[in-house]
C-alpha cells in the first residue's frame, strides 16, 4: 500500500491511498499536482533521527572513515518541507548540498526494540532530502546550523508499506533532471533493524518519527532555482525546488 | 507572574498561577507536592535548543576553549521530564552528570529576530537540568546518545515571567542537599538576546520551545537514588530523583 497525506480543498488533513499518480480519499481523487490540494509530509515527526556516513562510498567522498557504530544526528520539526515546496536555504553560504535518503517512518511508540522485532515498528518508507549546509557543518561540533535549519528535511510525498520496497531499492537524486546519486538500500552499512535497535537503546521513538538512513555517494551543491528529485525505488519521487536568498 | 502546568485530579491539563508553593487555578489550589495532581513541564517544546560552553569556568573545567559563536545542540521532546520525576539514565555508563541551567521559554513563533527585539519573544524563564552522558558524549560527533536520551531534560516546575528574574540571577545545583554549582546569569558568555538572534538566523522557534543557556562550573556525577535540585533565582527549584538501572 501507498499513502499520501494532504490538505483537501476544504482545508481538512487527510491520508489517502496513492496509486500511480492519484490520491484517493473516500469518493474523491486528486492528482499530486492538483492545485486544490496541498501535499503534506507523510507523518508529523516529533524528531527526525538521521544517520551519517552509512554508505562507504559517501564516507569516502567526504574524506571520512566509516564509523564503528551509527553516527546519529537530529533534525527537529522546523526542518520539514513537502513535495512541491520551494526550500529557502540559509543565506550567504558557499555550499548547500543535496543528500538523497531512504526514510523510515515509525508506526508505534517504542523503546528497547531488538533487531529481530525492529520491522514490527516500521509503518513504511519514504523519500528524504537531507539538505546540508557544509559551511557550518564543517565548523560545528553538533550539526545544528549545518543540518537543522528550516527546510533542511524535504520529505515524502509517498509513504509505502515495507513490502513495496525491495531490499536493494535504488536511492537516487536528480538535479534539474540530471542523475547525481544512484545508490541502493543494499549498500547500507548499518541495516534498518540495526539502526532501530541502536536508536531505541537511548530514545523512545514516537508514531510518525522518521529515521533518515544516510546518503550514497554523489552529493553536490544546490543553486538558486534548482529542481531536486529524490527517488526511492518502490516508494516514488520527492520533488522540490530551491531558493538561495 | 509565575505559572505551573499540571494535570488536575480530573485529568485535565491546566496552567495555574504559582505563589509561594501553591498553584491556583479557578477556585482550586494545590501544593506542588499534592498527590492529586501531576506537575508537567512548563511548556510543550517541539525542540530544546541547548548551548554548550556558555560559562568560561565550565568550559575550563571540561578542558575546552570558549567558542567564538554559540555552540548549539538539540534535545527532542523525548528528553523531557518533570518536577518530582525519577529519571532513569542509560545503563552501563561510567559518568552521567548534572548541569544546572537557566531555561528560556519562547512565547511566539519567530524567525530572524534581532537582539534588540529578542526579549519580546520570551515568555519567561524556568529551570533545566541538562543531564549528560559523558561516556558517549566524548565519543560522538553529534551529542545524541550523550544528550538526547529519554529523560535528559528535566524542566520546570515554574515558568517565571522575565521581570521576576534578576540579570544576575543565581543558577545552582544541589545533589542530596549539597551545593555543587553556584553560577550567575551575569556570567553567560552569549546573552539571551544574542542566543535568540543566532538561533533564529537558522531556525524558526515555536511557542513553548526552550533554550537551555548553558551551565556554570561544578558539574559532577549522578548516582542511583540521588536527589537533584536545580535552582534559578527568581524562578524556583526543580527537584527530581535519579535511577541508574
Amino acid at each position: 500500500m501507498k499513502y499520501v497525506r494532504f490538505r483537501d480543498p476544504a482545508g481538512a488533513i487527510r491520508r489517502g491511498e496513492y496509486d500511480d499518480g492519484t490520491v484517493h480519499f473516500a469518493d474523491e481523487s486528486y492528482g499530486l499536482e492538483d492545485e486544490a490540494i496541498d501535499i503534506l509530509p507523510p507523518s508529523e515527526p516529533s524528531k527526525v533521527v538521521c544517520i551519517g556516513r552509512n554508505y562507504a562510498d559517501h564516507a569516502d567522498e567526504m574524506g571520512s572513515d566509516v564509523p564503528d557504530r551509527p553516527l546519529l544526528f537530529l533534525k527537529p520539526p522546523n526542518t520539514l518541507a513537502s513535495y512541491g515546496d520551494t526550500v529557502t536555504v540559509p543565506a550567504g553560504k558557499e555550499r548547500i548540498d543535496h543528500e538523497a535518503e531512504l526514510g523510515v517512518v515509525i508506526g508505534e511508540q517504542c523503546r528497547h526494540v531488538s533487531e529481530a522485532d525492529a520491522m514490527d515498528v516500521v509503518e513504511g518508507f519514504t523519500c528524504v532530502n537531507d539538505v546540508s549546509n557544509r559551511d557550518d557543518q564543517r565548523q560545528e561540533q553538533n550539526w545544528v546550523r549545518g543540518k537543522a535549519f528550516d527546510g533542511a528535511a524535504p520529505i515524502g510525498p509517498v509513504l509505502a508499506t515495507p513490502e513495496e520496497v525491495p531490499a536493494d531499492a535504488a536511492v537516487r537524486s536528480r538535479i534539474n533532471g540530471e542523475l547525481k546519486q544512484d545508490g541502493s538500500r543494499a549498500q547500507l552499512i548499518f541495516s534498518i533493524p540495526e539502526l532501530i535497535a541502536e536508536i531505541t537503546t537511548y530514545m523512545t521513538l514516537e508514531p510518525g518519527d522518521v529515521i533518515a538512513t544516510g546518503t550514497p555517494e554523489g552529493v553536490g551543491p544546490l543553486e538558486d532555482g534548482d529542481t531536486v528529485e529524490i527517488e526511492v525505488e518502490g516508494v516514488g519521487t520527492l520533488e522540490h525546488s530551491v531558493r538561495v536568498p
